[in-house]
């Protein structure tokens, strides 16, 4: 295969206040790089929609800040196309921050090489960035027994969608909140939780109490905000709370530093107990949660839902969309 | 020695709304109980004054909450004066919920018998519950390592003056955070913390920050609200807080459901993680602990510092005292 003409680049042009909008971005045509020594050049092939990526323009985290003029920020799967280094060869499938575009030069170390037999859908969801998040946040963060009660916000999302059937796997009786009786229904007739609490629905609290009549072990996190808050009130003693995300407030504007505010977005970011995590640092631990996981989709125990948009000039659409909710399950586009 | 005729008991006999009033307590003057089958009598000897009993007021913990009409609740050391259970034998030292009073009635399940020739404070206090509070507090939820750094909140307070050895004992640059000018020096010349930082001046996220050059890898939290926020702000990745207690907010009127307003107590009172955590949950490592602390204590280099309050008739207002911070160290009553 040869590389086109043209590289398509969506820059990140500009600081949203609040809600995202596609004026962020700008769609830039560029030659296509050339790989210089130690280096290969990918062609795109998948690329993933994460909430994180409205945070990275925030502020600085795991990543530096994201800065308006860089190619935004993303990680995908890509096929290398050429190469000037003895670790990649034409044809392998290998992950990474290749950013909004078709093709990007990598050094091998800023590359992980994947196997090229394995669904490329699953590469990037369910054996990535998202499925390991459920595993190791709820088995490694959350710690959850037979019979509790598991509480997952966000949890038609990609990392909720996994959390809720890894937890239903264990044992436990799961809990989903969503917005929208559509998501609830979904929750409860496609990935078998015990009851889905539609948080758009007036009284959350009382309703998320019914479905909790022995309260709530664990909660994993996704949203912050008045989730968790109502969480936090059902919590039993020794209850864990997975501070996973905050999407109820990465399209806020900044609201000063109060606890209410800053919580739990600061646990999050530097990873204060209680307990905040970030994926990567449990990566260490990848290939054996893999193969938990791709058995357990092989066996048909566990679904890996996904939403696939099609072709680059939409990324920015699906983002947007994806961070109001727009979605069931994992988000990527197809390049 | 004979029991006297009397049994002066602290009845707490009203709610308080925002702060503690000695209002809330009458005292009554009653028999002396008589001991039945399986009890012992015992004479109360010394009363630990703890910002916990204002917490028990609010609401059920690891205690249910206080009622109006029962004896104030309160730690104590108390000599078995005459026994009806083959476990206990006049002369004896134990602890136990005496409650706010001369003499009670303890089964010998509802009493730990202590060595007796021990220093009494030091059974009360370093021995006991506060400090047993900041051991586990500080080693087992905060994990401290050498030339990390701990900022301690209410650090002249029982615990938290401690904690601050404590942590300079296991290598770490030790701010502590106390009202006043005075408590402060008394920290820095007495205490050897590194800096110590007057919440009652202004400007106290710039002054803890100037004191934390390296950010803050554990914050031991006695306090809950600004210096919780402010600590929040400069925690480390991978930083520990250990949600210890919330004594400002202890004597406040209940605001509702705000994260701002119900953290850190929530975790406290549930023991969730951030980390929250209760003492009474590591008394299986009790034994170990007490040998390390005593073994400090004697050689030198632990203090014990501790405010002796004489007689029954002022328990309340030591608590009172308590509870507006007019104390150094641990505070107690001789009975």
């Amino acid at each position: 295969m040869k590389p086109a003409a043209v590289n398509r680049q969506w820059i990140y042009v500009e600081r949203p206040e609040g809600e995202l909008r596609s004026e962020c971005f700008d769609l830039l045509r560029s030659e296509v790089p050339v790989a210089q020594a130690g280096q290969a050049l990918v062609r795109v092939r998948a690329i993933s929609v994460d909430p994180a990526q409205r945070a990275w323009m925030r502020a600085a985290s795991y990543r530096p800040r994201l800065e308006p003029g860089e190619v935004m920020a993303a990680y995908g799967l890509a096929e290398v196309v050429e190469s000037k280094t003895p670790d990649l060869q034409p044809g392998d499938i290998v992950e990474g921050d290749f950013g909004w575009q078709d093709y990007a030069a990598m050094s091998s170390g800023q590359v992980t090489r994947r196997d090229a037999t394995q669904v490329l859908e699953h590469l990037v969801g369910i054996l990535n960035i998202t499925g390991l998040t459920a595993y190791f946040g709820l088995l490694d963060i959350g710690h959850p027994r037979p019979g509790e009660t598991v509480v997952v916000s966000a949890a038609a999302g990609a990392v909720g969608c996994i959390a809720v059937q890894l937890a239903r796997l264990a044992g436990c009786r799961v809990i989903g909140v969503a917005g929208g009786a559509e998501k609830c229904r979904w929750l409860s007739e496609e990935l078998g939780v015990h009851a889905a609490v539609d948080y758009k629905a007036p009284g959350l609290r009382e309703a998320l109490a019914a479905a909790c009549p022995q309260g709530v072990d664990v909660y994993f996190d996704n949203t912050g905000g008045d989730i968790l808050e109502a969480a936090l009130d059902l919590m039993n003693q020794n209850g864990r709370v997975v501070c996973c995300g905050a999407v109820s407030q990465y399209n806020q504007v900044d609201s000063g530093h109060g606890l209410r505010a800053g919580m739990p977005g600061v646990l999050v970011r530097k990873r204060i107990r209680m307990e905040g995590f970030i994926v990567f640092d449990h990566y260490a631990k990848r290939k054996p949660a893999e193969a938990v996981l791709l058995n357990l989709i092989h066996s048909g125990a566990l679904k890996a839902p996904m939403q696939i948009v099609e072709g680059l000039q939409n990324a920015p659409q699906a983002l947007i969309d994806l961070l109001k909710g727009r979605h069931r399950g994992k988000m990527m586009i197809r390049v």
